[in-house]
């Protein structure tokens, strides 16, 4: 079983979706192995038809697009500790939710700092790829900071409401939706130096929690805290 | 079995949660004698320990609270087909969701139908606890009608995306997750007379599914449509 990631400077992983299923095969207990991919080298990607990552190969599988890996691991390992616990349909809600609401702010806050851990020679592309689809340039996504972090602070409403009540999203133990959200907070800490919530946030608690999971393995990623 | 109910003129039932409560209740095939309440006689409410509606009496049980009475209808009736799918955890994210995005943005677009269907002698009491929790009269939410339909349609976005790939927020069957947004959408119904959404959209295909359930339990509800 192989990973396709992609890999910044010093090998940082800083794709919230990559994280996503990093944390769905823990969850499975699977341990592929993983393939760095840059921005320059996308073209190791055509096999699977597409040139985004994540991509798992499994035998003759190939699979792109983190939900659709969340789903194909819970039906071929579905052995193993259930990632939905049999309520696809309510999660793909909370993926919709963290792609469009949580990770629409987040991009706002991670850019700047996404940029600074690119290699050198892709940092042209990645500045005027963001140019192309948002008419902003780095430097306007860093004066943005402060409206970046209120604004993803306020997004996280309904995730700080539900973790008042229960430790996880998914509610005593973790789950696919706290892997999909918590994807949107390794890409923060990976690229993003300040404090992204304040102190006595649920949230806060909850992504101390997640870190630990699976021996460290959002917690021990080369992060900027 | 009871369920009360906060009840307007004509015996409209105008109240979000009150409705999820009663898709909760079809799912599980139970029809409860619905006691009407009105917001001056709030003091029949006493006995439930707190003054809102829903308050469902089953027996000995008396449960108020939209989220609590599903939950206490899941474990009770754990016999009739399940409103979480063994995924309460995700469903109270939905139900947190709903709450702060949907129904904050349906506040405002649903206040002046809602006083305008306010039995008269009532009328002074909803103006005047509207202002109080806002700084805005009646009037004042009326002027805000083009605001609050196009931030009801934003808040929707996740919605329309996880329709536009299954036909319930739940999946391929209807459940909690979609009742509870449903419940905002019953309030939309029997207080505003415009048209919440566009054509095309696909949450407005879901509505229309919605409203054809058990009978056409909402369908055939007073309404302004």
């Amino acid at each position: 079983m192989k990973l396709y990631e992609l890999s910044l400077s010093q090998g940082r992983t800083v794709s919230p979706f990559v994280w996503r299923t990093r944390f769905c095969l823990a969850h499975k207990g699977l341990n592929p192995e993983r393939v760095p991919i840059s921005y320059h080298d996308k073209d190791q990607l055509a096999f699977s038809g597409q040139d985004r990552v994540p991509v798992l190969v499994d035998g003759d599988e190939v699979i792109s697009d983190s939900w659709k890996i969340a789903c194909y691991l819970e039906d071929a390992y579905s052995f193993a500790p259930s990632l939905f616990e049999g309520a696809q349909g309510t999660a793909l809600m909370i993926n919709k939710w963290a792609d469009h609401v949580q990770l629409g702010a987040m991009f706002l806050l991670c850019s700047p700092g996404t940029y600074d851990v690119t290699q050198d020679e892709d940092k042209p592309y990645f500045a005027q790829s963001r140019y192309e689809w948002t008419g902003k340039t780095i430097d306007d996504f860093r004066a943005m900071e402060d409206e970046a972090l209120k604004r993803t602070r306020s997004a996280l409403e309904p995730i700080r409401q539900t973790l008042a009540e229960q430790p996880f999203i998914a509610g005593d133990a973790p789950a696919f939706a706290d892997y999909c959200v918590m994807g949107g907070f390794m890409w923060a800490r990976t690229t993003y130096a300040g404090q992204v919530l304040e102190d006595g946030d649920p949230v806060e608690d909850w992504r101390q929690r997640m870190l630990d999971l699976f021996e460290g393995l959002g917690r021990n990623a080369l992060s900027m805290e």
